[in-house]
């Protein structure tokens, strides 16, 4: 085991954890005590009964976010069940705080039934003024997201989806500031069509991008493939406008930028230097890079990023999803939608004052950012 | 509207409600986000893949507790619904912490059906080390309970049943103490057969009580009653041994413990006068009490304790719940059984110092209390 692995171990067993949950009001006297309980709190409760809205004024719901996971897809670990995603929802919860002020609360679902995580979560909404999906394994990650959008009154993400492609959109705006190209001319090769690379792909389509080439373990996708489940049907019907079809080095020939939300190692030099001059390489796979930045640069690119803290351009979901929320709260939208966060990824590429192809996106601890990420989301 | 309620309802929108997700971890630097967070949490994750039991060792789940209800039977205000119950379960959540040092969350269930509130709590309970039922209406809740115990492998208790009745009979053990009557030759009038009714009648037969009446609001609970459901049926089978009908002034008659938990008002100074000498009134309504405090003194009371703060022997919850669930946690108990219960009313009674008719019980503000309480579950 690693340094890093075992001092998080003795990390999570000295705190036993690293939540905890504290009172704002203090009980020190009967009348703390017939304020904050009863018999006071019995008149709260007959006004939010009346208006159920008055909950958002108060309770904690104004300020509250479950981070719901079925453990099927924990990082890059696999299924490893709901008590082993604990520990990185609150992880989730911890940054939350930290960056945005906003208290986020982990349940983790002891169930990986579709539509029993639908009417959980749906049972537990009253306490939460926003939802963030976590984790939770494709294909049924989309059904979950989608039909909780459309049957609740408070915003829900799926932040694997979502606050990915608004970062990786963020560095992408940035990275073309650099180059010589545009939304409409770039060449594009996604690799990875879990909920990441689907989320990337639809974000990009909407900001702009044209030439979007997708690749899954079985090679590009489009339309002549027969083994293509109804996400991937779509996906082929809303990309791939050249009707390509082949593997990864047929999608990479003469494109502009390689976005790998995928597992580890499937890029290499050779494979970089059949792309167009210059190429833009986001090697994102966690925890092992698609390609290490160093034998990147060496092959031709122009600008790497990945996932991780040790490089430079770290691509991490923390630069967006506390500022999504502490928007979608405090101006209280009914859904996070895709032109909030093609705003929000433009202010995080705002933050970047002194741009290079070293410094393409703001640091993860850059307090500025979900300041400006929450002034998109209204 | 009193000054205690809009003081109520002044400081809850100043605060937007009483709890905040706090974390006890930093993160200022990068090695801090790599071991809170990705990627040193990920070796938390598969330890506890391998082995779901490290959960409480690495994660809150120790210390956690959900505080679950449907907003059917909010204190004594009735069925208001689930965001109507925040507030009054933040205020459980703050006495938790208060007392116990428990971290303990709300969760308001938006569903009233029996079976989704049972798989609800199933699908959430990985997080969390007990669960604390409350103001789930009767009959639902005795289903609730009795199948979450036999489901889950985490204590589970429905405070308005199990924290009534420890308080309750903590607080007779006390009355005894101070009178010549004992558990086998003490006539005990019940009023009320609702959740906490019940509750305090099984504990009371199972710490030694024989002669116990209950009356519902339409009179006397009997075997020759023909509109009993299943659980009064119960209780008429455990009860009434003298075989008894009719309406409260009959079970009253000779008695010597009256012990309401019905709604307001229904006792007064003649019927006491129909009791035995030196009666015992206990008279827990909420918020009105059956009879007031003076009144029953006049009438001849030897002890009269109510759920108030102003007058003496308060009788509170907060007495019991923080401690039970405390020792629960720290003692890794599966479930939390009667004797368990009759021990820490033991341990309640046993705070008492200096022992008068006035001094029944301690100050819900006595601080030892509740470590007695913890060990006393085990």
């Amino acid at each position: 085991m690693n340094d890093t692995n075992q001092a998080s171990l003795d990390l999570h067993k000295k705190h036993r954890g690293k939540l905890e949950v504290k009172s704002k009001v203090k009980i020190e006297t009967k009348e703390d005590l017939s304020l904050a309980y009863t018999p006071g709190v019995g008149q709260v409760s007959i006004e939010i009964g009346k208006d159920k809205s008055l909950s958002r004024e108060y309770t904690l719901k104004r300020n509250t976010v479950a981070i719901v996971s079925d453990g099927s897809a924990i990082l890059g670990l696999g299924n490893l069940g709901p008590e082993a995603a604990i520990p990185v929802m609150e992880g989730k919860a911890v940054l939350f705080k930290e960056f945005a002020n906003v208290d986020a609360f982990p349940i983790c679902l002891d169930t990986q039934d579709t539509e029993e995580i639908i009417k959980a979560v749906k049972y537990i909404a009253p306490v939460f003024g926003g939802i963030n999906l976590e984790d939770i394994s494709a294909p049924r990650c989309f059904e979950i997201e989608n039909r909780l959008k459309t049957e609740l009154n408070i915003p829900v993400m799926h932040d694997d989806q979502h606050g990915t492609a608004t970062v990786v959109l963020a560095a992408l705006i940035n990275a073309l500031k650099l180059s010589e190209l545009s939304p409409n001319n770039a060449k594009v090769v996604i690799n990875g069509s879990g909920a990441a690379g689907t989320a990337v792909t639809k974000l990009l389509l909407k900001y702009g991008f044209i030439d979007i080439v997708m690749v899954d373990s079985k090679g590009i996708i489009s339309k002549t493939r027969e083994d293509l489940n109804p996400e991937k049907l779509e996906l082929a019907e809303i990309t791939n406008p050249r009707r390509v079809s082949g593997d990864l080095q047929i999608a990479l020939n003469s494109s502009n930028i390689f976005i790998g939300v995928s597992k580890g190692n499937i890029l290499n030099a050779d494979l970089i230097k059949t792309m167009a001059e210059k190429p833009i390489i986001f090697a994102l796979g966690n925890p092992v890079p698609e390609i290490m930045p160093d034998i990147a640069k060496e092959a031709g690119a122009f600008i790497v990023a990945t996932g991780r803290s040790d490089f430079p351009n770290q691509i991490n979901n923390v630069l967006a999803f506390p500022g999504i929320f502490r928007g979608a709260l405090d101006n209280q939208v009914p859904q996070i939608t895709d032109e909030m966060l093609i705003e929000a990824a433009k202010n995080i590429a705002n933050c970047v004052t002194e741009l290079t192809t070293e410094n393409l996106i703001p640091s993860v601890f850059n307090k500025q950012v979900s300041i400006e990420v929450a002034k998109a989301i209204k």
